[in-house]
């Protein structure tokens, strides 16, 4: 990719950045009961009226760190929308559980009444995420000393006791590390300490080493697999769960880590991030015959259980996106500038909806749209924009430094 | 369809009967801890050593049934098998919940200690179905009691209060009738009333009364529509959950309703089966592009949210089978037996694996394995020996009772 490909690439990430923006900010503003709606279909219309906590609290996030960060976004009409949500959250999020522990509804009706409550700890943390980003926008309010037990809530239930996420213990099951928890945490300690001074880093340092640690369990094979699900002790399991790849999660997961160790200037943890992370989820991820990354595979070759497992999905591309420019950036080895064009190519020729605006989020294994909408119960703005806001600025950031 | 056709159709299915029994035979005992291995692959090696409680119970049950009413099963290790898949269960499915009623669990580990219990009635369901089967082909024991008193709870559970199956109710829900468990109870009505006399008969008439009514209900749109979930007085709900259709699901239960009508000579339930419940979903179920039933429609015509809405799944196709030769059988229209030939000739030139035997369960819109496991999580010993054992029971009559 020559200099002329990467301000050309730039210019159309900013623009699908803006229309992305556009197309929520038109369609997903419930103005009758607050927060957003997140099942908008192919043209912007509304087929269901259900607000998924975790993608209100993403949707919200979002808003706050483009606000906060890029002047073309520090516009009134962002900043009011990200409070809007957050205040619609506040108010209907939080349910309590059978312990009088609190936790978080997974899916509202219209007008902010729990349907549904998940017993894992995702809606909880993307609650934390948005609420902590919120007060750093917001003059008004400093960061929440309730965020702060939240959080120690949150660790509670990871590190010593699931119990109270109200999943009774069965004798069939073992302790698992899956891949997302670490994940997750990790992410949300990069999110709480960002501009927070050294007391609050130091805080949490402790628990982002161990969330390295926790992600670093999943090389397996001898550095050939990265697995998403492994025992507590770093093991592999048995049957479907302990062979399963997600290769489009791994790729997150490298450039997470590769944040960390330009954080704390480790420079092993961004080589294993981007050897085992980045490079092995690709080669075994993607798909030799029609191109783009499988969503499921088994490491052993059986066949996935999961329907979808061939589905081309959208987010795995957008993190690969991340994951190769970044890995480019940090390294300046051309193979990786390669791969984040034939991804770049795949994703930008397949997803995005020049008629209607925003990206379909679901083709077929040969590359087909499988399912239309633009928002729905698991895709909301979040992936999409991220992705173009952290390769925008990826991007900036190169050709400031050109060689 | 002639004669000559018919004759060729029910050789063919007798004989991909007799190949799916041997299948299952052959790879599916797990000879050292009991209970039965489901997660098989293409050709017969297990990828997966969790047991499935309902997928167990699936199995008695179709062993006993083969066993009981068909003379070329009627075979020692048919009875030996069912009658160690129930000692299985029976040591192992129960568990109790938190207010010490007994429950299933949904899936164990190879050895029987449960992982997994779900806060729905299917597991139970089929347990029952399970023994009550056996309890009709083994002589040393009669329809036990505790099958009464399970049946009393899984009624007190759907029709008083579910808060035993152990999902909090919360303030957005509102109840549901999800076509489901209506047609499990009439199966479970049927299944334990046949053959044990009048008395018993009429301990469940009200209750069969009482599932006929609620099937009724998903018929909707002046007659238009049959969707999957509707309010527990019978009207639409809201958004994507009361706009889902499920074609096969819908087809099963028209078989369902057509055996209740024929048992107690309800001429109208019979005519309302047909119409609304065979017809109706092949009509809009049907893709006329590529042929096949789609797994999942929306009656509006917006995507369905589930990812797997457009594949073409194994087992509506063999209620399709069964409905349309039912539907024949009673009516003698010759439409009807236009279309079982024309499901007849998709599935039969789609699904069944020549090459290592049984059905593949899972392809794609198009008509292309996608997913090439015989056995999974959600795939047993039921629905095709199921399909082919009816089918092949009907043609017996269909061509004993030529006009």
């Amino acid at each position: 990719m020559s200099v002329v490909m990467l301000e050309k690439c730039r210019e159309n990430i900013q623009k699908q950045l803006d229309n992305v923006v556009d197309f929520w900010l038109k369609y997903s503003h419930d103005r009758v009961h607050g927060g957003f709606f997140t099942c908008i279909g192919r043209d912007g219309n509304i087929y269901d009226e259900l607000k998924y906590v975790w993608l209100q609290g993403r949707q919200v996030w979002m808003y706050c760190r483009l606000y906060r960060t890029m002047d073309r976004f520090h516009k009134p009409e962002i900043l009011e929308a990200a409070v809007a949500g957050g205040a619609f959250l506040r108010k209907f999020a939080r349910v309590s559980n059978s312990s009088g522990q609190w936790k978080c509804a997974f899916c509202l009706t219209r007008d902010g009444k729990a349907l549904k409550v998940q017993r894992t700890i995702f809606s909880e943390c993307f609650y934390i995420m948005a609420m902590d980003e919120l007060s750093k926008v917001t003059v008004e309010e400093n960061f929440p000393k309730q965020l702060f037990s939240m959080m120690e809530q949150l660790i509670y239930w990871v590190q010593v006791d699931p119990s109270g996420l109200g999943r009774p213990q069965l004798p069939g099951e073992v302790p698992i590390n899956s891949l997302s928890v670490p994940m997750m945490l990790m992410c949300l300690v990069q999110q709480i300490t960002e501009g927070r001074g050294q007391e609050v880093s130091q805080k949490y340092k402790e628990l982002g080493i161990w969330c390295v640690q926790q992600i670093l369990q999943h090389i397996q094979r001898a550095g050939t697999a990265i697995l998403e699900n492994v025992s507590v002790d770093g093991s592999e399991l048995p049957g479907c769960q302990g062979r399963l790849q997600n290769p489009g999660h791994a790729l997150e997961a490298g450039w997470f880590l590769m944040l960390y160790g330009a954080q704390w200037g480790d420079k092993e943890i961004q080589r294993t991030a981007i050897r085992n992370f980045v490079e092995l989820p690709y080669q075994y991820g993607w798909d030799k015959e029609h191109g783009g990354l499988f969503y499921f595979l088994d490491v052993d070759g059986h066949c996935p259980t999961q329907l979808e497992w061939s589905m081309k999905l959208w987010w795995p591309h957008c993190e690969a996106l991340i994951a190769f420019l970044m890995a480019y950036n940090h390294t300046r080895k051309p193979e990786l500038l390669e791969i984040f064009s034939e991804v770049y190519q795949y994703t930008f020729s397949h997803f995005p909806d020049a008629e209607n605006g925003e990206w379909f989020g679901y083709l077929t294994q040969e590359g087909k749209v499988a399912l239309d909408f633009k928002g729905g119960p698991f895709k909301g703005f979040f992936h999409v924009p991220r992705c173009l806001y952290m390769c925008e600025r990826i991007l900036d950031d190169l050709l400031e430094n050109k060689d």
